[in-house]
C-alpha cells in the first residue's frame, strides 16, 4: 500500500496511483484527526470522497504516532493523553475514540488502537504492552460493533452525489459496507510473547485479517524474519497478514516468503524524494555523478511512466535542481516497482515457484552488477 | 507559454501539459547552460528529447538573468562576464556564444541576447541599451546564419532513436528545422525610443516574430499599456508579438487587446505553489479559512483535471499540510486557466467581438462577487 498519511500519497494523484496499478492505500487517523479533522472529512463523505480515491483504504489508528510523542504524552489503561505536534493542543486517544475517528474517515480496513513500545524493549515491558493491547482490542471491537449497530456502515457520499461538472470522469462511487477491524500482533522480538499474543487475539474473535506490529523498528533482519516465521505459524492460513511499516523491496520478498500479504512503507516516496530509485539490480542514488550522462531508464525492465519516457540523466538533472518533477518521477517509479514486485510474487505463488523465484530475485537485487546496467 | 526554466515546468509532466492544452513552453538558456549544461542537452538530442516535450519550445537568451546578477557581472560591448549564482564560476555571454547555447538546446524559437536595463531607467540609459541591443541583434543574426550554413538545423534525436522499451507511448519525433530568431524591442517607458527601436529592428531584417522586453518590471499598468500601443503600431500586423515575462490573467487580456500574441509568466506555477488560484471572478488564496469546508471546485466553470475532481476544502488541506499534490493541483489549474483564457480570446477575435469580450471579462474578474461563488 502506498502511504497517503495526510489524505494524499506525496506528489502523486489518485489517477497516477491507478495507472501504476496500485490497489490499496494507507492513511493515518492520528494525522487526519489533527488536520484537517476527521469530522470535516466525515462531512465531506469520508476519506474516499475527500481525496478522490475509490479503491480500498486502510487507516492506521495512530498508535505508533502517539506513542512516539516522547515527553508529550501520558499513557494509562484508559488511553493516551497527548499534545499535538502541530500546535500543542491537548488530545486524548482511547480505543473508543479512535474507533470513532476511523469510522468518520470511513476506511475499508481499520487498525485497532494498540500500546506501542520501543523496538528493543525487554520481555516484561513487551508483555505488559501486549496484554494491554489485547484489552484495548476488545474495547475497539465493542465500540465498532456499537457504532455499526446504531448507525450502519459509515456514511459515505458517492462521487455521483458530489457537486460536479458534466464530464466528471472519476469512475466508481465509494463502496458503503461495514469496516474490517484488524488486530495487531505485538510482542517485540520475543517469540513466546508473539505466539501468546497471536493465540489470545484469535480467541477473541474471527478476525478478517491481522496486523503484525513492532517490527522494522531497529531489530536485526534475522530477528525480524524469525519472528515472522513464528507469527506465520500461529495465524490462520486463509486470512491476510499485514506487516506494518515494512518496507524495502527485499523486505517485501522476505515477508512474502513468510506468509505476509500486505505491506506499507514510506520508503518508495520518501526515499524517492532523496534521489533513491529501486531497480532489479539493487537501489541506486540518482544524484551520483556516474548518472550525469546516462541515457538509460532507471530500470531497463520497468514499464512505468517514468522509465518509458525519461533518462537517468534527465531525472538526475531534476533532482540536482531540486525540481518537484524529479521527486514525482522517482516516486511514481518506486511505487510502481513495489506494486509490480508483488504482482510477480503472486504469479510465482500461483505457479508454486515462490521459493526459487524469491531466491533468484534476492540474489540479483543484492549483487552489485559488474557493469553499470 | 508555461515556464519550464530548468527543462521542466515546475511539478508538471509533459503529459500534464498536453492534457491541459498547452501548446508551447519556455525554457532558459542561462539556467540550462549552467545546469545541466547545453552541451549535455545537445548530446541528448536537444531539449525536446531531453525533457520529453515534442511541442514548440522557445528559449529565452538569459539576458534578463545575467543582467540581474548585481555585483556579479561586468558589461562591455563584447558581452557580459559574470559569476554563476550556483557555484560562483566565471562565464562569458556574448551574442555569439548565446546563439551557440541556444542552438545546442535546439528550441524552435530563440530570443536574441540583449542588453537589459532596470525598469525605471532614464531615457539616455535606455537609449544606449537599446542601441547596443540592436548591434547585438545583428551579431546574433550573423552567428545563427553562420551556424545554419555550416551545420544545418540543430541536431535533434527523434524519440524513436532513443533507447526505449516496447510500448513507448510518447507521440511524435522532435521536428528538425531551422530555428526562428526573435529580436527584442526595448526602450523602457519612453514611447519615442520604443518606436525608434521597432523601426531599426525592422530595418535589419524580416523577422519571424518580435519580443517586447522591459515591461512588467515595476512600471505602472497605464505606462505598460501605453507602450504596448506604441509598439503595436510599429510592428508588422502579420507577425507574432511576444510580451516577455507577462503575466497575470488581466495582463494577458489587456495585452491581447493591444496586439500581443504570446506571453510567458511564472505566476501560474509560482503563485500556485503559494496557494493562489485564478478564477473567472478574480484571484483567490486557498489558504484562507473561508475555504476550509468549501465543497466547490476552485472555479465553477473550469473543466481542468483539478476542478473536475477536487474540492476547495481538499486543496486547502493539502496546501496547509505543505503537500506537493496541493501545489501540483493548483499549478495544473492555473496553467489551464490561462491556456483556456487565450483560447477564448482567439474565438472572440475570429468572431470580431474582442473588445466586448475583453471588457466583460475584465469587469467580472475585477469585481468582488457579492456571494462567495
Amino acid at each position: 500500500m502506498a502511504v497517503g498519511t495526510l489524505a494524499t500519497v506525496k506528489s502523486l494523484d489518485p489517477v497516477d496511483l491507478r495507472e501504476l496499478g496500485a490497489q490499496m492505500i494507507l492513511s493515518n487517523a492520528y494525522h487526519l484527526h489533527l488536520r484537517p479533522g476527521d469530522e470535516l472529512i466525515r462531512d465531506f463523505g469520508g476519506l474516499h470522497s475527500f481525496m478522490g480515491w475509490n479503491g480500498p483504504i486502510l487507516t492506521d489508528s495512530g498508535g505508533f504516532q502517539v506513542f512516539s510523542l516522547e515527553g508529550l504524552r501520558t499513557v494509562s489503561e484508559d488511553g493516551v493523553e497527548f499534545r499535538s505536534h502541530i500546535d500543542g493542543s491537548k488530545h486524548v486517544f482511547t480505543p473508543e475514540s479512535v474507533m470513532r475517528i476511523e469510522r468518520n474517515l470511513g476506511a475499508d480496513v481499520i487498525m485497532q488502537f494498540d500500546h506501542v513500545i520501543p523496538g528493543q524493549s525487554e520481555e516484561s515491558v513487551a508483555r505488559d504492552a501486549s496484554e494491554r493491547s489485547l484489552r484495548w482490542l476488545a474495547r475497539c471491537m465493542a465500540e465498532i460493533e456499537r457504532l455499526q449497530a446504531s448507525g450502519g456502515p459509515p456514511p459515505t457520499t458517492t462521487i455521483a452525489d458530489r457537486p460536479s461538472l458534466p464530464g466528471t470522469t472519476f469512475p466508481l462511487p465509494a463502496p458503503s459496507h461495514p469496516q474490517a477491524l484488524f488486530p495487531i500482533v505485538q510482542g517485540g522480538i520475543h517469540p513466546s510473547l508473539r505466539a501468546e499474543a497471536a493465540r489470545a487475539i484469535r480467541d477473541l474473535g474471527d478476525w478478517p485479517g491481522f496486523g503484525i506490529g513492532g517490527l522494522s523498528v531497529g531489530e536485526t533482519k534475522p530477528d525480524m524474519y524469525r519472528i515472522l516465521e513464528v507469527v506465520d505459524g500461529e495465524l490462520p492460513r486463509d486470512r491476510p497478514r499485514y506487516l506494518m511499516g515494512v518496507g524495502f523491496p527485499e523486505d517485501l520478498v522476505e515477508g512474502v516468503r513468510r506468509g505476509v500479504d500486505l505491506f506499507d512503507c514510506v520508503a518508495p516516496t520518501r526515499m524517492g524524494r532523496n534521489g533513491a530509485a529501486f531497480t532489479r539490480d539493487g537501489r541506486l542514488n540518482i544524484k551520483r555523478t556516474e548518472f550525469r550522462t546516462d541515457p538509460r531508464p532507471l530500470d531497463s525492465e520497468c514499464d512505468c511512466a517514468t522509465c518509458r519516457r525519461f533518462t537517468r540523466a534527465y531525472i538526475r538533472h531534476l533532482v540536482a535542481a531540486d525540481e518537484i518533477l524529479g521527486l514525482r518521477l522517482l516516486s511514481l517509479h518506486n511505487v510502481h516497482f513495489l506494486v509490480q514486485l508483488m504482482r510477480d510474487a503472486r504469479v510465482a505463488i500461483r505457479a508454486g515457484t515462490l521459493d526459487a523465484w524469491s531466491r533468484d530475485w534476492l540474489t540479483r537485487y543484492h549483487t552489485r552488477p559488474t557493469s553499470n546496467v
